[in-house]
Formats: structure tokens, C-alpha cells, sequence
């Protein structure tokens, strides 16, 4: 019982370094860019308050642990900001190797359970998944329509882009939430 | 349908600043503060890993969604150092407000279940809520330990005083935590 302790404990202060990892995203009070566990917590948050926009066969408390854990790789791959250029491939394999590093921190059914639920999630194999995606790229078009922006300035988003790398994973896993957020998207990109 | 996402959404854009409420507690790395919302994170994660120290009628799901919750009100009234000279009755009547404006963001049926939820944390009515608790205060002390002390010698805490605030809670939700965590305090504190 003890080494089992011990290997989940050093998993969890492990985890701690997910408060230094920093998005590409602003809080709404502009004060600083957001950290991905707090992204994580409120991401969380947004799919249960949300939960209604998930088809039938969704299962909310497996949405939450995905988003609880989906982010963990961040802590050795770091964060690749959806408006960035990222090398997609190099970066699938460095987030792999963090999967195989952090989740091997814990025992071995544990390690085993969470790396099934996290490549369920990166490669979106299920509605659950699906739902998750949808939720991780609807928080951050919240904020930059309550900041006037955002993130969208610096990186010189377009309505198209947004179309493809938002609207796409959003449409697919909480339709209702993508036709929510379409004709602000078209407002805002329309003014600049 | 757009008049219940509206009021979701105002509720989910003011839990942002979760993410700006300090607590005493530092990260286990020592360059800042944790704040509430990474700090809610961080203790959903403890809770899922260690859900085997649960007892069997702990249901992991509603744990998980307690913890989400259970510090939104310090949008409002701050966080309560557990180590500082609080007047508990002075804030229970302020989290109690601050519970009543932030879940009222919400359409009527999720604010009462959220409401529910939060009660139950708060008064540690059940077995759900004791292991979240104990859960809570199982992981200030696990990176205290990691760094040398922490917050404990900025407020000059005692075994004592640990036995009583952290160890009544955490023993009473998840004795095997206590029983690991009694004798590295032992330890730590026959030191200083």
C-alpha cells in the first residue's frame, strides 16, 4: 500500500507544474496569460454547466476526467497555441513521450486506465471525446469576445481560420453551442 | 434555449476569476501563489488518484463535481487561510451570499443542484462530502513537505494545530492519508 502511495503522490506533485505552463490566452480581467490547470478547472467547469449541448449518449463524468488529465503532456511539451505554427507531427510525438513519462509515474492499472482515456481524447475515438474537444476549443472565443479580442489580435486570426480550427471541433461535438457562437464570431471579425 | 446558454455563459465568463483569488499556499516550485482555481484542479486530480483511500460508498463522480464547485464563493468572499485567525462565522454568513449571487447566475434547476452540492461540502454532511474535505486538506501539506515547510513557518504552525485542522478532517474522510501523513509531520515538525 505504501509504494503504491508513494507512486501516486509523486505523480501528484509532479502534476504541479501544470500551474506553470502558460497558454496563448489572456484572463478576461487581462491581468496575465492563463496557466493550463486553471484552463483545465475551468474547462471542467464549462462542460458540466454545459452539459445539456452533449447528445444523448454523452457521459459527463468521463468528459470530466479527460479534462481533467488532457492537458498533463503540457507539462513536458508544452502548450501549442491553436493560432500558432505548430509542426503537428513533432508535436504528437513529444506529447506522446510526455504521456509515456508522466502517466508511468503511477501504478501500473492507473497508468494504464488514464493513458487509454487521454489517446481516447487526443484522437477524438468517441462522442465523450468529441464533447471534451468541443468544450476546450468553446472556452477560449469566450474569453476574447469579453476581452474585445484578445489573443485573436496578436496572432491575426480570421474568420476563416476560426471556421476550420474552432468551428470544426465545436460543430462536431456541441452543435449548439458552434451555432451559438457563429454569428458572434461573424460580428466581431466583421468590425476589424 | 439562447436565454438559458446566455445565463450559463455569464455564470461560466464570472468564474473566471476564480483564477485571481491568491491563496496562502505556494506552488511546490516556489516562484508564486497557487490561486484557488489551479488549486481546484490540483485537488480534483488528488481525489481521482487516490479515489482507492475512499470508503465504498463514495461515489468518485460526485466528489469530483463537489471539488469543481466547492471554492467559487471565494470569487467573493476570499480565501480563509486554514492557519490564520479567521472569524468562521463571519465568513460562513459571506460564502453563504456569495453562494447565493454567483449560483443565481444560473438558470434556476442548475443553481439549486450546484447549491445542493456546495451545502453538502460545506457542512461535511455525508460520505461524498467528508472525503472531498479530507481530500482538500491532504494536499497544502503534501507540497509543504515538498518544499521545506511552506506556508507553515510564515504562520509559525504547530503538530497540534495540524492534528486538529488537518488531521480531524483528513482521518475522518480518508484515514490511510492521515495514517502516512501523521508520521511525516512527526518528522518535519520534531525538526523546526
Amino acid at each position: 500500500m505504501t509504494e503504491r502511495l508513494e507512486a501516486q503522490l509523486a505523480f501528484l506533485r509532479e502534476a504541479d507544474r501544470l500551474k506553470t505552463v502558460l497558454r496563448a490566452s489572456r484572463l478576461i480581467d487581462d491581468s496575465r496569460h492563463e496557466n493550463s490547470a486553471e484552463h483545465s478547472w475551468h474547462i471542467m467547469l464549462y462542460a458540466l454547466v454545459l452539459a445539456d449541448q452533449a447528445g444523448p449518449d454523452i457521459n459527463i463524468d468521463r468528459v470530466l476526467k479527460m479534462l481533467l488529465l488532457h492537458d498533463l503532456v503540457e507539462i513536458d511539451a508544452g502548450d501549442s497555441p491553436i493560432h500558432g505554427n505548430v509542426d503537428h507531427a513533432a508535436m504528437a510525438i513529444k506529447e506522446a513521450a510526455a504521456a509515456d513519462r508522466l502517466f508511468g509515474l503511477l501504478p501500473q492499472d492507473q497508468c494504464d486506465a488514464y493513458r487509454a482515456l487521454w489517446d481516447e481524447f487526443e484522437s477524438a475515438a468517441s462522442p465523450d471525446a468529441q464533447f471534451a474537444k468541443a468544450i476546450d476549443r468553446f472556452q477560449p472565443p469566450i474569453a476574447n469576445l469579453a476581452t474585445g479580442g484578445g489573443t485573436w489580435r496578436g496572432y491575426a486570426v480570421t474568420l476563416e481560420q476560426m471556421d476550420q480550427r474552432v468551428g470544426q471541433p465545436v460543430s462536431r461535438g456541441a452543435p449548439g453551442l458552434w451555432q451559438w457562437l457563429r454569428p458572434q464570431l461573424q460580428k466581431f471579425f466583421a468590425r476589424i
